[in-house]
């Protein structure tokens, strides 16, 4: 089974087309282990069919570089702009975000079919002489489709998840659990750090902007908190005291019935969890996953540390290894100075998003290889967790 | 196409195992038709997923017949009674209703495979000598099976007539529309009537409990309404007068934004339906179909006449026509004289729903052939209208 | 306090001014012991506050008689009808029934003012020629109140039985608690029986169309059930027994953690009941009250018997007592034969309802002396219990 | 009518003494002008009846001061803390906030005597010699006086304004309308900047743990935009402009049908603004009020500016006039460096609710005199209006 090995394979020299083909396949491979059925449901609102992410990803390259760069293009189908278009206001009218689960069609197969098309159309146009804008929206293209893929992966996990039947993804899937020692303080001296994309590679709109912050002296942990963490946080009545949770965390505790994690199962009096392997003891070793924001702040409150902010971050970051867990900052996600949305559909991409989110940073055992970076910004609800969302310790 | 010829071919003197075989290949014939997808999904509470159905059907003979009467049966599968009952509370927990379509597993083979299995335990079961309450559970299972073939077809039209591709199910569906031509009035004297099954055939429970019922004179239509009325109706400004409506209907109008009947697409200024077989213009000599008891209401007002009464209907039915559409009457779903609950979980089939709903009488196009009879009593709550109900006047 | 006692004063032969005057100044009387805070205040949407009550009232008088019969009358303020009419869609727009909560003003003293001009203007009016028609409105204006006085009692004691404090509404409030005995099953033949409105009193549009039915043998309990049913239902679980409810039913106490009727606290143990003169020990021996009909419903199963269809109360109702509280019967609230509602605003008032409501019959000690009749029928949904509702039982 | 001018009578210099009863009988002026019934109701979740601010100020003193500090202090009414106590988790039960508008009781004297009560302890105990401790916690009662003060100022306009009778709070109330001229950029260079209190007075936890931040060159509004914009972004189609929004206000906009400022009424093609004397046409001159978050950043893409951040707005607040309204900043509420939470129940004073919210700098016609200063930072979700809310510009 090969889809994990595969994300070390792709030189970063690739061409455009190679990168394209290989994200292009990717997408699918991660989609080999599923039945049809599984492409088709949508449990919660915020899970998405996987079918529906293989359309829309392939829609994205479709409105964005075959309709405007392809003379006479002509689109496989007029009705899939209607249901594949995600958010875009811009773009016409769509399906509602939560009714993508009650689409029986277009098939799976057609979906493929639909994929295939557009995806030889880009190989061939990639052939010939292709200008500077294209190129970028190719790019963009291929990011988008990374950012789905991850979203994929994790909308999957949901739908076995919470399937009574608890069916595995696969027996040798992404989730490995490193056993992590005692993590250490990392002091970082405060002063003036540079924050933000910098150089040539492809960065997204919302990392622009590089800026200076001034920082004081913080320490940082080197390793994301554990599951031992949380099992001692549930044995101290943690999801019980109101007094380490934000008021609108604690009325998400209380309305939501939480008491553990996403995932976790309470089985005769053991804690056990489920991954892409099916249902496994709780490690107390691996890193902590799939908690809120809330989780995140309330954990931290219970150590008595807190959340670096995004800056601290990023300031600190080559001091420490990352990228298991999407890790929980105490950053609201806002535009950097001189944030300014790009014209037309795409600067719809980030921009819209920045109010009422929170920013996350570094990557996770679900991200595709070379898709996240120091500058990255993740962004995402507080109160959502069905991504491999942790945290590290600050002070 | 073989799925509705086959309904003439069981002779009534069949023997239970042949009828069980047929009723357990008519159901998977009906979903012959469908790709894995539309066997999935579930867009809305009332509407159940194909692959629901014929594993739910399934499971009802696996606990009632299976389970007492085979020494030594084994479940099948120990969670499908979880995922597959219904709402027998007897019979301990089950998936909520409204999530039926989260449900990737088990998979369309899998059901196919369950099913299999039980029908052949349960042919297996029938070559022996089979207690006299066991051959009444079978017969129970098949016209539960039956009534379930009806909403397997119903909520087929509803999947893939709520899919913005409005795909067709079949090039050959069971949707006839007869040029229905003028309606006339019948006359019915009043006096003593006899109402509720009689005799040794199958039926309901709430159709027993033969008592006379006192009427007075009354006329019936020896048709039902057609769509020719719904367009006048609709041209009138029905939908927007609220004196032809009940309170409850009005409200309902004014927060669904009704103005026409399920299936009904304006296009271009004409009225355009939804069929099995795809987009059809509104053919004005057939009968009414899809549309709620308030719809009923008001349209009868708007006529001036009113719905005839359960009693009304079954006393004149043999001087009609019927089996066409479900049929609204103005009788709440009540107990007849003397009605009880039978013991145990089938208690549960009828009577714990006699409260807020409306009786219909008659039969569709949908029902399976051998399944209605003039005593039969349908019933839905009065804002539903994905099966093919119309009415029929009275005065 | 007067109050109740002042039911009994008025001769049937009064004059129709003199019974309009004694009705108006009884709603007023039922208001003597309240704050002006008291007034105001909504707590749920089925309960109005008193003030809109009393605004209500006087609205009707003025829309229906001093608009149309009195020549050169202005309205009082061109805005009450906004904020006073409750439902009557013929008469243009109106405060939302879940928003009469929010409004401050018109003040208590403006209400109070209005309904001393309207009264005065009625009284004026009362003294010259009327014409037949404006006798007829008075008439309906005067029981229309009367019905709003019941509904003004149950709402206070639900604005404060439901207030943390606890306060009484009077010290010789309306609640007797007569002692019941034992009941006893009074037999009824089966025969024809007259049912519905004879004769000249008043009545409403709903009890007329008088028309025989056929009735069964049955046999009635000469008293209600009484508040020791219910704490032997509690004690043996009824509550949490599902087989005893309606699957609405079922719905309703689970979502609502209902597990004991409305104003019953347990404390220390043991139940106590909020009544009008405060919260005391629930009294066996008294007529159960405040209870659902998906209880009524319940209960009746619990003990084997049934609930009395409309019909049957009125052909048996001069054998028992009745009038302490309201009766759920087992009968749909529906239209009689023939009934048509009547012209303009006034066919709103009843008819429109004739849906998924369940008929009443009786009277209560919250209804005012002369509203009641052997023929009158009284509605509500399943689910409401805010008014002295209890059951009789019948097999 | 004296309520506005009382503002500018206390010196600075007047002991706690004064100042306690100074706020105590400001909040009481505030109401003079209510009836008895405007006190009461809740016409949504946000706004709190007046009597309600009355009684929990009150509470808050009780709670605080008198129970801990007064020997022998026996609680005026024991269940008032169940009624008063807004969100303070650690002091045991409360009335949900949603439910405050259903208590008619306490009635509105009784507030006013347990008002009178509980100032003449604490008089009496600030005669004796008084623990600095508890001076401490009189002085934050004064400022959650003050707070709730402001709140009261709104919430009465709130629930005036949204009468049908649209009835005037006063003929002097507080809503002057500068006619304010051009605005002009202000230059501020880039650089250090302290942020956070300084000094001996009085502040709340959130704007401690003074500290530089490092901005940027930046241009800053002389003057909050007025109501000429808004009436040209409305002109414009502003409010039908998705690329105008966030994804979050544009689904706000359309859920809601949002098409101008809170209390700006439409009427014969002339907008017109509630105010606390009643109904006046929107004056062009006058500073913008009553908009959301989403709607500051709307007005601000439009112009093609922004909202300066919390930082840039203290760092420039020197330069230019504040005070008449509250000004959305960019920045999200959350924690300075080295936050703490106080420990105890005031530690949910402010620290619980720093996520999901934005900040406000400034102050309104309707914040006390003397409540606000150039570090004081108010907060409220994206979505709220109801305060005296604007914004300034930036570049
Ligand atoms: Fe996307
Ligand atoms: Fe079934
Ligand atoms: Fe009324
Ligand atoms: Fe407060």
């Amino acid at each position: 089974f090969p889809i994990f090995q595969e994300k070390h394979e792709m030189p970063v020299t690739a061409t455009l087309a190679d990168r394209l083909l290989s994200t292009r396949s990717h997408s699918e491979a991660l989609c080999q282990p599923l039945q049809t059925e599984d492409y088709v449901v949508q449990p919660i609102e915020d899970v998405s069919p996987p079918k529906w992410h293989l359309g829309h990803t392939t829609w994205f390259f479709e409105e964005f570089v075959l309709k405007p760069f392809v003379p006479g293009y002509s689109v496989f189908h007029e009705d899939y702009a209607f249901v594949f278009n995600s958010y875009y206001e811009s773009l016409g009218e769509r399906v509602i975000r939560a009714n993508r689960g009650n689409l029986s069609r277009p098939s799976v197969q057609g979906v493929y079919k639909y994929r295939r098309h557009v995806t030889e159309k880009l190989m061939e146009f990639l052939e010939g002489e292709v200008p500077a804008e294209a190129c970028d929206l190719v790019e963009v293209g291929i990011h988008h489709e990374q950012q789905h893929q991850e979203l994929l992966l994790t909308d999957i996990k949901y739908i076995l998840g919470n399937n009574p039947l608890l069916p595995a993804y696969s027996d040798c899937g992404p989730e490995e659990f490193p056993k992590l020692g005692a993590a250490e303080w990392i002091t970082v001296p405060g002063g003036h750090y540079d924050i933000g994309h910098r150089g040539e590679g492809f960065c997204f709109d919302n990392e622009l902007g590089r800026h200076q912050v001034l920082l004081g002296d913080f320490e940082i942990a080197s390793l994301p908190v554990t599951n031992r963490d949380m099992l001692d946080f549930i044995a101290d009545g943690g999801y019980r005291r109101f007094d380490l949770w934000h008021a609108e965390g604690w009325d998400w505790v209380n309305r939501e019935g939480i008491r553990a994690p996403l995932y976790w199962h309470e089985r005769d009096g053991q804690w056990q969890y489920y991954t892409l392997k099916g249902l496994q003891p709780v490690d107390p070793e691996a890193p902590l996953a799939h908690i809120s924001f809330y989780e995140a702040y309330a954990l931290a409150e219970w150590k008595g540390f807190r959340l670096p902010t995004e800056f601290e971050w990023e300031a600190a970051q080559e001091a420490f290894g990352w990228g298991n867990r999407w890790e929980w900052t105490g950053s609201a996600y806002l535009p950097y100075p001189g944030y300014r949305k790009a014209p037309g559909a795409l600067g719809e991409y980030n921009g819209k998003f920045m109010v009422s989110q929170h920013v996350l940073r570094g990557a996770s055992v679900a991200t595709p290889h070379g898709h996240s970076r120091p500058t990255y910004r993740n962004f995402f609800h507080p109160h959502l967790r069905w991504q491999y969302t942790g945290l590290r310790l600050a002070r």
